[in-house]
């Protein structure tokens, strides 16, 4: 018998694992929806059914910023507040750097060491660059499968760069944006479209002799948030001094959170987006499985090599290529 | 007979039109590549194929940089250069800003009036909101008709803002990077990931007060170049001082740009780089194409609201409920 089936649980024993709060077995499921395998597939996608009905009980917290604005050690010391609290909290990542270099800015094992000796809290690092593929879809599972383990804190951290606020924005109630006092005028352009989406930013390392550049900063970011127009929810962008270093500010920005889930409860908002959500990620799925039918199909696969070749020598056009190919997979 | 069919023309008409440089024709053929109808795609993708051959034949240079940089009037400068040297230009946009916001930030009409006015000069205005999706291959298109219609440079401009730079970079030869005097300090962060796909970069608006900056952010600049590692194509990122106002440079950028083509061209970097483009879109249309037979689908469309409600209501995973639909799609 192979390792791989000795280890291999059927998706009742995950699913009974997972509700028993079983961190060993919620880490092995979260590796199984990582997957590429198709067998794997297959069987994450039944858990996945088993769970969904202990799934959304969490409050799900998306929280980003460049690099160096000190995202760990906010989350290291937020997320002792919120154990202290008596919640549960897990914390996944999306990670966009690892896909592209093979390496993490996120080095997650020397990060949170305070958090990761909790029990109530559980940290679960990026995954691993051979696993990618539709790299939020996984994150959003991972979470899901956390939620039905019984954690009802979710931090979904991401790097400030590029497309994964966007990926993260879609499976988060709330939206967290730090930076770093002194950020004023870099918050043009580029970041701007980062601010749109935040519900609260944070001014990080607000003490000492940063104190003042942090007001000032947290003045400016006021002034900008006025002029950007209101969202759908009416929710008017909170900024608040944090300083993770004196453990200040801290509870003013979970008041924030919870303030602002009970307004959108109250105007029945809450549930509906996290509906909008999920059409999000249908249209989501519905494109990595058309596309993983397509390129696992036995036809597909046995011409690939010719038809790349000629795509590559540029004789005919790469759309009427991938027209035939897709309609000839679409006969059979 | 309706209007629309009396404007139609055969695949045919559009190609020998497009071949013998009538502008109109060439308008008309761009109007049908970004056209979302289903018969009017099968019939660019008849007049694609009938173009190819003589495609290719022209240097596609990106252009990018942040709101405010002075984009339009560095080409306005630039469009009237190679056309004293005889060029036939094309100049196309990539403005992601039309999709979401459904105004443009590139408000092409009022813009590069000069170099609207010559007869060597073709600008496309931004496609517009209607007929988005897949915004990138559709410039790509439009570049392939520019091609074929004997325009020899083509200029792809987007606004520096997300995704769209990384969809430039797919269709062209040379991507060049405008900033402003006094920006090195911002090139942290995000922008870096702009500046490593740059292979030149220019400081516009070096005139005057600001000719001491825009120094400055040269040197600045070319030290932050030499920090990032080298392409595979072995190409250190060359750093310009311009002035559109006072037209001094550009003779240097366009040096440096033909000094780019010659140096791939004599390496066999050239070809293999717009293979492997090709190879890109092919992979794109692949996913464009299932998904447009996917969601036009007779059966697909006869059930779509019902599934879309069950997804909303939340009782079902959308995974799940994305494979059972994929499934039976594709068993038909």
């Amino acid at each position: 018998m192979l390792k791989s089936d000795r280890q291999r649980l059927t998706a009742e024993q995950y699913y009974e694992g997972i509700r028993q709060g079983d961190r060993g077995i919620l880490s092995r499921a979260i590796t199984l929806v990582e997957s590429r395998l198709e067998s794997d597939q297959g069987l994450a996608d039944q858990l996945i059914d088993l769970i969904m009905p202990y799934t959304g009980n969490s409050v799900r917290v998306g929280v980003t910023g460049p690099p160096g604005v000190g995202k760990s050690t906010f989350i290291e010391c937020f997320g002792q507040l919120l154990l202290e609290k008596g919640h549960k909290l897990a914390v996944l990542t999306v990670d966009p750097s690892s896909v592209h270099s093979g390496g993490s800015i996120l080095a997650d094992k020397t990060r949170m060491e305070r958090l990761a000796k909790s029990p109530d809290a559980y940290i679960r690092p990026s995954p691993s660059v051979r696993n990618l593929g539709g790299v939020g879809a996984k994150t959003r599972e991972a979470l899901l499968l956390c939620e039905a383990s019984g954690y009802d804190v979710v931090l979904v951290e991401t790097v400030g760069v590029g497309q994964s606020e966007v990926t993260v924005k879609e499976m988060v109630d709330f939206f967290l944006f730090l930076v770093q006092p002194g950020t004023g005028d870099e918050l043009q352009g580029v970041k701007r479209g980062i601010m749109e989406m935040a519900d609260a930013i944070v001014v990080n390392k607000a003490d000492g002799a940063n104190l003042a550049a942090a007001k000032q900063t947290k003045l400016a970011l006021e002034d900008a948030c006025k002029m950007l127009p209101l969202g759908q929810n009416d929710w008017s962008v909170k900024v608040k001094l944090v300083s993770a270093l004196e453990q200040t500010g801290l509870e003013g920005v979970w008041k924030v959170i919870l303030g602002f889930v009970e307004k959108m409860k109250a105007e029945g908002l809450f549930e509906s987006h996290r509906s909008e959500q999920r059409i999000h990620w249908f249209y989501a799925y519905v494109q990595q499985i058309l596309e993983n039918k397509f390129y696992q199909d036995p036809y597909v696969k046995s011409g690939f090599e010719r038809v790349l070749a000629e795509v590559k020598n540029g004789q005919a056009s790469p759309k009427s290529m991938a027209r035939n190919l897709v309609e000839e997979f679409l006969k059979k």
